[in-house]
């Protein structure tokens, strides 16, 4: 397989003023196209430094690709450091030029003499043009490695990486990547999900673990050239052993009667099941504090099913908005089954909505006892006809607790939608 | 200046699987103690690229912290790297043993034989003990470099650099550090903040701006020598200039009356200034979803003065829930300074909080018209005795617009509580 390494460029990456996300979301790509990723590096605004870099990743690596450096101001280094590294003379490319002067005027802007100096790229490298911002970025050759250097801004980047570098690629690369299938779990920890697979050993996939609070991903990877029915027979087995906390399979060849392989998150997955049987939803969140609300509403079209979510916080507001009686509360307390069964039924009846969901706990870091820890949690559903109550103790700290709780009211959401 | 570097260890840091925000946090600490970064490093589980990382920095730099790979497993290579680099055998470390076992004595754990390689160091190092997980770090000289090894996991390896590399820091250089003070602002963007100190030019100080949305920071750094009524004297004048737009001013050598020093996001700052007046809040939210809710909720303690929020998605709840006049509703429609200020009013009238206060706007990426666009938004506010109304117009794709109305929404109230 082909090397390759991912190389950052700018004093906020190496001053720490900014995470390299983009380092991890190009090694993720790359990784998924068949190239071994080998290392990643992050220098600042230093021309020794660039052209240093440049010169020793080209003599052990395929493939390098290059974010940031590009913008107008004296601190952008990277074209003349690939220069410098490569021998390779910098000339005005008048395309590039005119790219840049017509955007500019679409945004009824005049562009500064500054920025021309965007369009000065390599002598002899391909320029790969940038439809979402000023900069464009371009392609060159060392004595091995090709280097693809992009705009640092992640937007940009990522769009040019899909639509410029990716033909470039496979154009230099005989590339076979993996077959990658993944399983997105909520509900349950790394451990468990490895003990339910404990004693399956199926022939040619590799099985591996991803922990993205609040889920947890299985994936399998199968080689480029897996045939379909075998990679199909190894995700129903999977499925099998740990479906029940499956709530979207991801890259498998075809789709699974039952199961959601649209992709989204678990908010999108429930999102799209009301849609389809055109119900609503209403809520009533206490210690989830408005998070299963911005969950549903940070989806467009979210008002076709979520109609009100209601955070009650203090007591009063439990009884006033929710109709949760007095006495229920004096006698079980705000964290408890009957509340949360109370808060669900309240919210749907005052509502209208066709699903009225609860949660009501205690996140901490104080506000726990004996009998009711940290970590207690208490869900509620109502439907057309079902109720439900689920009981939880969550680990972690609040901010953990929190997360884990929204994710168990969607999931229990989703299996009664299922 | 000492020169550091960070290297980081681990495939799933390399393939993209984890974003590296140890480097990040760790860059930033450095470069704040007065080190100058060079370069950041992210290499793979693979004996010769670890060799031959630590060999290469040890030639460049003068301090390496390096995370990651300090596990029982067989992929866990950092000590065995070192130990090759530096040609230092590996030893087992008795009290780092007793150290181990005492630790799953504690949790009724029995230690693994295989947890034992943990305690088996680099002759002649410093072991930096871990009161936070299991394996214990190190730091060796090699040639050059002083390298502190510490465990990948952010919560472990935070608190060790802190307890236990902070000191040997401050043993082998002789640091130092700036004296940093960052003014923390909401609603204006880095382009308005540098026109506001445009034709400012104090001396001894190097200014620089940091975008973290929804906030943008205004930092001034000055020399450790620097006196502090010189610092004032420059921070006075920054807040003279941009004081508008400041919520938060951090690392000021003295407090500044009427100024929130003590740290802490806007959320923190509101909720700090309600309980000092024993007032209480009540939101109604309806293109922001519940994430001012979910700001609010986020600190412990909230319920000391956050009541309720109601997420009033549909027109149904605007006017059951907030008693908002359907004619209001028809006439104006629902994103208007008339709904804003019924949703305020109707929240904190039926709450009974001393403090309503509303967010109704159009987040995209459809609902907009030609009068009203994706990114009109009206907040409300009413207290004891006042009423107001902002209306915005926000830029960006629907996230970016929520996040920003919740920041306003919350820099309206703290501007009313000064």
């Amino acid at each position: 397989m082909p090397t390759a390494e991912v190389l950052s460029q700018g004093d906020e990456i190496v001053t720490g003023q900014t995470v390299d996300s983009n380092a991890a979301w190009l090694a993720e790509r790359l990784t998924d196209l068949g190239f071994t990723l080998v290392r990643h590096v992050g220098v600042g605004d230093r021309m020794p430094d660039l052209v240093g870099a440049f010169r020793t990743i080209d003599e052990r690596a395929d493939l390098c690709v290059c974010t940031g450096g590009l913008g107008p101001t004296d601190d952008d280094l990277t074209t003349a450091a690939v220069a410098e590294a490569f021998g390779c003379p910098v000339r005005l490319d008048e395309e590039a030029l005119a790219q840049l002067r017509a955007r500019y005027d679409r945004f009824g802007r005049k562009m500064a003499p500054v920025n021309e100096r965007q369009a000065w790229l390599p002598e002899g490298c391909v320029r790969l043009d940038n439809d979402w911002g000023t900069a464009p970025g371009f392609a060159v050759r060392g004595s091995r490695a090709l280097f693809a250097c992009l705009p640092g801004v992640p937007r940009e980047m990522r769009k040019m990486f899909d639509a410029r570098v990716l033909p470039l690629l496979h154009e230099h690369f005989s590339l076979q990547p993996d077959q990658l299938v993944t399983l997105r779990c909520v509900g349950v920890g790394e451990s468990d999900l490895q003990q339910a697979l404990e004693g399956w050993e199926p022939a040619n996939v590799t099985v591996g673990f991803r922990t993205k609070l609040p889920e947890n991903h299985l994936k399998l990877r199968f080689s480029t050239s897996a045939e379909a029915d075998h990679v199909m027979a190894v995700v129903e087995q999977a499925l099998d052993r740990v479906g029940q906390w499956v709530f979207s399979v991801e890259g498998a060849p075809r789709p699974i009667h039952g199961w959601n392989t649209e992709g989204g998150d678990l908010a999108t997955v429930v999102g799209r099941r009301l849609v389809a049987r055109q119900h609503t939803l209403a809520l009533a969140e206490s210690c989830t504090g408005g998070r299963i609300s911005a969950a549903c509403t940070s989806m467009p079209g979210a008002s076709a099913w979520f109609l009100e979510g209601l955070v009650t916080y203090s007591n009063a507001a439990k009884v006033r908005l929710l109709g949760v009686p007095e006495a229920v509360l004096a006698e079980h307390g705000a964290v408890s089954e009957a509340v949360a069964r109370a808060m669900a039924a309240g919210v749907r009846e005052r509502s209208g909505a066709t699903w009225g969901v609860s949660v009501t706990g205690i996140a901490g870091p104080s506000g726990g006892s004996e009998h009711k820890p940290v970590g207690t949690v208490h869900l509620g559903l109502v439907g057309p006809s079902t109720e439900a109550h689920l009981a939880l103790r969550l680990p972690g700290d609040r901010h953990r607790v929190q997360e884990l709780s929204v994710a168990a009211a969607l999931n229990l959401l989703r299996q009664h939608l299922a």
